[in-house]
C-alpha cells in the first residue's frame, strides 16, 4: 500500500523516474488467453509521447516499450506482465540548478518533507513522465475491454476560455490534430491562444472529457467502492489533476430535482433513461448508459516568466525556469486520462463477477 | 472488498439498511489509548439526523449510538471496535408502491441489474442512511485528529445559486443555523429560497466545502495513494457527490500558470507558500497549508413533482414520489463529508510514519 | 489492515471480546441471492459453544446469533451481513486476580506490550471466544460452497498421543462423540485419557484433520496466494495452533520423490491422480483430488497446576489458574478449523472467476 | 490481489518465466534513506544459484542482479525500488518434450485447469526460479531490519532421515558446506547419502529451520494478521513446502500444558521467558525471545526414475524426466525461506508503528 499499485484484481504497480535509468509496470491479474504484443502497446505510449506537437516539450525521446513476461506464444498467460521503457535522454546538467531552490506548483518540497530528500533530476518519481507506466498498463486494459465491447473517447474539452464546440464534434479529429480536440475548428484557434501564451513565457490549464461507450447495466460495488468513486480517484491521482467531475457535475448543484432527474423509458425490449445528467453511474453502479467523465487540470507549473521561492540556504529567491516545457499539460494528458479510466472499469467488471450466486453457478456450472 | 470497507490502517467497515434492523460499523486499527465513549460520537450523529429542521424530513428518528467493543476503562484498546445505531422507524408501508418502478435518480435500477432483486425497502443499502454509520466512524478519527492538532471546517458554501459571502464568514454560525452554513445573512435567503422550492415539489443541489488545519506537510503517498485522490475518492463515494475539487479546482483549468503557481517564502523560520491555490497538495502529498476541498451535491432525487418512469411490467408510468423529503440534500451532508475527510487524513497520518529510515529508528529507539 | 479482516473478495471483520458486550462479524462480498436465516448459523455455533461435553468448561454460555443485515425477504442481498452474539455471562470477578501477573502461554503480555495496557477480562480479544464471529461466518460460506457441491469434513484426528484408527473411520461419529473423532473406540480411550489429565490438574494438545471434497481444479493464485499459503495463514491464525501441512507434510521431508510424486492417470474420461500425498494441491492451485489438512494445537494454557510467572510489580511468583478450564482446545477448534477453511476456499473461487478471457466473455456474454 | 504481491506497507511485486526474457520484482514502501546498490543484493541471490555444489543442478546461470530505479546517490527515495536479472541460459530444446504431458509432483496440470494452456518452458511462472525475486527483495528487507538490531538464522535441519546435531551447532557452518547445514559432521553424512539417491536417479525432502532474534515485543496484528499466521503463508507459499509449524509445532500436540507453557521471570530488569516452546510469538504477537519456525520441504519432483502420467492425447504413459536437476531442494530454498521470514517481519514492523496512540504523538512529536 505504498502508493504505486492501483486496483484490486486487476492490479497494477508502477515504477521509474524521469532520469533513472527506466520506467516499467508490472500488470497482475490479467484474464489469461488475451491476444498482447508490443505493437498493442506502443501506440498508446506514442499519444503521449513529448515532441509530438508543436505545443508539447521538443525534447526527442523515443519510448519503445518492452514486454518481460506474462506472455507465451502471442498470449497473456494470466500471470505478470512486466514491462520497461529505458530513458534514453539523460543529460541531468539542466536540472543542477534546480536542486538548490523549490520549484513553485512542484512536488519538490514535498518530497523533502517527507522523506528527508529529493531526487531532484528531473522531478524523480513526480515528474509528469511516470504516467507513461500507466499508459502502457492501460493499454492492455483497452484492448481487454474492447473485446468486451466497451469503448473509450477522450479528448481535450478546453484549453484555457478556448471549448470545443460539440456542433463541429468528429471523433476522428482527436487523434489528428496536435491539441486532441475532436473539433478543427476549436484546435486551431486554441493552438493560436497558446502560442501567444508561449511568447509570455507562460502556461494555461484545460479540461479533458472522457466518454465510455458499452458499458453493462451493474458495474461498481455499493458504498465505497462505487465506480464514480474508484474514477474520481484514478483520475485525481494523475498529478495535474485538480477536480473531477460526474455527468453534469458541479453544474448539478445548482440543479433542481425536476431538471437533473433522469426518466426511465422502455425502449427495444429494455430499461433505458430518457436523459443522462447522472453521466452513466446512479449509487456508484453503471446504469448501461454512457460514462461521462471531467477533469480539470492545471497550467504547467515550469514557465520561464519569473517566480519567487526559497533556496536550500532558506533566502528568498526569484527564479525563471529555463528549459523547453509544455505551455500546457492537457493534450499529453488525454491519454494519461484514458488509461485510468479503463484501469477503473476494467477492474470493476472482473469485481462484479462474485455479485450472485446464478452468476458464479453458471460459471462453475453447477 | 466488496465495497464496504475504507482505509488501509484506519480500517472501516460499515454494513445496515435502511429499514433493516440497524446501521453499524466497525473500526479497526484504531491506536490504543484513546478516551472515547458514546458522547464523542452521538453529537456527530446528531448533526446528520433527519427532522433537525424545517428544511429537512421530519421523521422523528432518534438514532442512538452504542459502542459494543474496543473499548476498556474508557479508553481504545488497539482492537475493532463496533458501534451500532438500532432503527426506530420501519414503517415500511410507505415503500411498497415504490417496490413496483424505478424512482428516476436513485439506484434501484442499478441494484437490480446488480444484484437481481433490490431491497426496496427506503432504499436499502443505497440509502442515505448509510452513511450514519461514515459519520459514527469519523468521530472517532475527528478525535484522534484533534489530538494531533489537526482541525476540520466543513460547511455549506451554497445551495443552488445562493452563495455564502465570505466577507460574512463565521464558523460558529455553521452549527447554529439550519443549512450549516457559515454566514447568518446567506443562510436566511437561502432559507426563503427552499421554502420557494418546496412549494413546487421541487429539490435543488449545493456545494460543500471543507478545509482541513494543522496538517503537518509529508502526508500521502506518490502516484496512486495521492492525499487528493484519497480525498476525491472518499467524498465521491457519497451518494448524491457529482464532483469533486481541490483548491481552486475547475478553475485552474482557465487560470495561468503564473497565476496558479504558488511562490515559497520564508517566514517564521519555516517554508511557507504565499498563496494557496493548490489547496495544500503539490504531488499529492500535504505542503503544510490548508487543505480546502469542494465537493458539488446534485439536488434530492425524490421529489413530488411528476416524474416518467417505468414499472415492473415494463410499462412507462408516471409518478409522484409521496412523503415528506428533504428539498436539499446538503446541509445533512455537510458532516458526511466530513467525516469522510477526517477518514481519508488519518490512514494518510499513519501510513506516513514508516516513510523514513530515520523515522522508524527513531519510534523503536534503535 | 488491522488484523481483523480476512478475505478479498469474500471479506469477514470480526470484533468483540470475551467479557465485554458481546461478539460480532460483518460478512461482506457474499453472492446475492444465497437463501440465508439465522438456523444456518446457529447448528454451526453450537458445535463450539462450551458447555457442550464432559471434557470442556462448564460455564453454560447460550450464544444466540442474531443476524442484523443483509437479508432480504430471506436472501441475501450482495451486501454486509453483520452477526451478532450478546455475551451472557459476563462475572468477571474470577479475573480481578488474573490482572495482576502474566498467564504463562497467554498473550497477556505481548497485548501489553503492543498496546501499553490491556482489558485482562478474560483475555479480552486474545480469548478463544473470539473464534465464535469466525464460526458464525464460516456457516455462510460453507452453506454457499454446499451449492457448489463442495463439502467439508474436519475432525479431531488425535488427542495426545490418542490417535484414531482409520479402520475405524466413520463420518457421523464426529457430531456424536464429545471428542469430535470419527473413531467411537479411539474417541473412548481418549476420554478416559482427559478424565486422568484432569485429575492432575494439567492439559493436553491434539491434531484437527480437514478434509474437502468436489473441489474443483484450478483454485488458488500462483505465487503468495497459493490456496496452501492461505489456507496455512488461515488456519495459524486461530490462537492455539501452532503447526499447519497439507498432504502428507512433514512426512514428505523424509520421503523420496519417487514416493512422493502422484502419477497420473486417465479414468471416467478425465485426468486424475493414482495417489495424494500433495494433499490436493500443486504449485498452490487446487488439482481437483481431495485437500487435505493437518493441525497441530497446542495444551490449553489455563491450568490448575502451579507455574511460574511475573506480577505487575515485577516480582517473581508462583501461581495456580482456578476455575474449570477445557484441559483440551482441540474439539472446541474442530468447526474453527472447519470454518477458516471455508472462507479460504470460497474466496479462492470467487477469485478464480478472472482467470481467463473466455471465462469473462462467457459471464458477460460477449 | 492476482497473487504476485506479498505485505500491506513493504510491498513486494514479482514476475517472470523460468524460460522467458528475464525475472523481476517491485519493492513499494521501502523506507527512504537506507543505503542500497547492488552489492547488497547479489550475494544473496549467489546463495540460492544453481550450480553452486555437487548437489544442485549443474546449469551455469550466471543471476546478475541490476537496480533501475529507487535509489538516488547511493539511499533508498521512499519509491519503488524495481529490480531486474535477465535469463540467459534459455536453451529451451529440452523442455519440448514436457510441453507433451503432465510432470507428477509438477503444476503443470493445475495452470492448465486454470489458465486453460500453459508456458510449458521450464515450468514458466511455476518455476522455482521464481524464488529469485523474493530473494531480491529479501535482501533489501534483510539489510534494514539489520539496522534495526534483528537478525536471522536459517539453515538445513534435515535432509531425508540426516538430522543435524545441535551440539556441533556452527552458526559459521552454514555457508561453508554446500548443504547449509550448521553441522559439518551432519552435512558430510548427508552428502554421502545424497549421492546414494543420485546414483537412484532419485530425489528426497527435508527440514528447513529459522531463528530471528533482536525482535521487539509488541509485532504482529491480533486475529488474522498475526505474526505467526503470516509467517506460515509467507514460507507456504514456496513452492515445495508442505508444512510450517512455530516453536515446538507438532510437538506441542502430544504435550501437557504444564510443559508447554513458558514461566515467565524477572531478568535484567525486564520480563523474561524461562523457556521457548510457543517460538517467541504468544497470541500471534512477538514476545521479545527468539521466533523459531520450521518448514518441511518435499522431494523435488523431477527425477529420471520412471513415472506414470497423462500425455495430450489421453494416454497413460510411463516417462524418465531427462536433465540434471537436484536431487534436494532444501539448500538451495534456505535463503528463499529466509527471505520470505525477512518480508514478513519488515512488514510487521511497521505496521505496528500505528499501534498506540502514545506512539503517534511522539512520532509527530506532538
Amino acid at each position: 500500500m505504498a502508493g504505486s499499485t492501483f486496483g484490486n484484481l486487476f492490479c497494477v504497480t508502477t515504477w521509474g523516474e524521469s532520469h533513472g535509468k527506466g520506467l516499467g509496470v508490472v500488470v497482475d491479474g490479467c484474464p489469461a488467453g488475451l491476444p498482447l504484443s508490443e505493437d498493442d502497446i506502443q501506440p498508446f505510449l506514442d499519444r503521449r509521447k513529448p515532441g509530438r506537437s508543436a505545443y508539447a516539450t521538443p525534447r526527442s525521446e523515443d519510448d519503445r516499450i518492452a514486454i518481460l513476461s506474462g506472455i507465451f506464444e502471442g498470449k497473456t498467460t494470466g500471470t505478470p506482465i512486466s514491462m520497461l521503457v529505458m530513458n534514453q535522454n539523460q543529460q541531468s546538467g539542466d536540472y543542477e540548478e534546480m536542486a538548490s531552490y523549490y520549484r513553485p506548483g512542484h512536488a519538490d518540497y514535498t518530497f523533502e518533507a517527507k522523506y528527508g530528500f529529493r531526487d531532484y533530476l528531473g522531478g524523480g518519481r513526480a515528474s509528469g513522465r511516470e504516467t507513461l507506466a500507466r499508459v502502457a498498463a492501460g493499454a492492455i486494459a483497452s484492448k481487454l475491454l474492447k473485446e468486451m465491447g466497451i469503448t473509450f473517447t477522450v479528448y481535450t474539452k478546453s484549453i484555457g476560455e478556448m471549448n470545443i464546440d460539440y456542433a463541429n464534434f468528429d471523433k476522428e479529429e482527436i487523434l489528428k490534430n496536435d491539441l486532441c480536440m475532436p473539433d478543427a475548428v476549436a484546435a486551431k484557434k486554441a493552438g493560436s491562444f497558446l502560442e501567444e501564451i508561449m511568447k509570455q513565457y507562460d502556461s494555461v490549464g484545460g479540461i479533458i472529457e472522457g466518454i465510455v461507450e458499452g458499458l453493462p447495466a451493474g458495474l461498481g460495488e455499493p458504498v465505497f467502492e462505487k465506480l464514480d468513486a474508484n474514477l474520481a480517484k484514478a483520475v485525481m491521482s494523475i498529478g495535474a489533476v485538480k477536480g473531477v467531475e460526474i455527468g453534469d457535475g458541479f453544474q448539478s448543484a445548482f440543479a433542481f430535482g425536476s431538471q437533473n432527474n433522469d426518466g426511465f423509458t422502455w425502449k427495444n425490449d429494455s430499461v433505458r433513461k430518457a436523459s443522462n445528467h447522472a453521466g452513466g453511474i446512479l449509487g456508484g453502479i453503471s446504469d448501461g448508459s454512457q460514462i461521462m467523465l471531467r477533469a480539470a487540470l492545471k497550467p504547467t507549473p515550469s514557465i520561464a516568466k519569473e517566480q519567487q521561492t526559497v533556496n536550500k540556504n532558506n533566502e528568498e529567491i526569484t527564479i525563471s525556469i529555463q528549459g523547453r516545457h509544455d505551455p500546457i499539460i492537457v493534450p499529453r494528458a488525454v491519454v494519461v486520462v484514458e488509461a485510468m479510466m479503463t484501469l477503473t472499469i476494467l477492474d470493476a467488471l472482473l469485481m462484479n463477477m462474485s455479485s450472485t450466486l446464478t452468476g458464479i453457478k453458471n460459471f462453475y456450472h453447477k
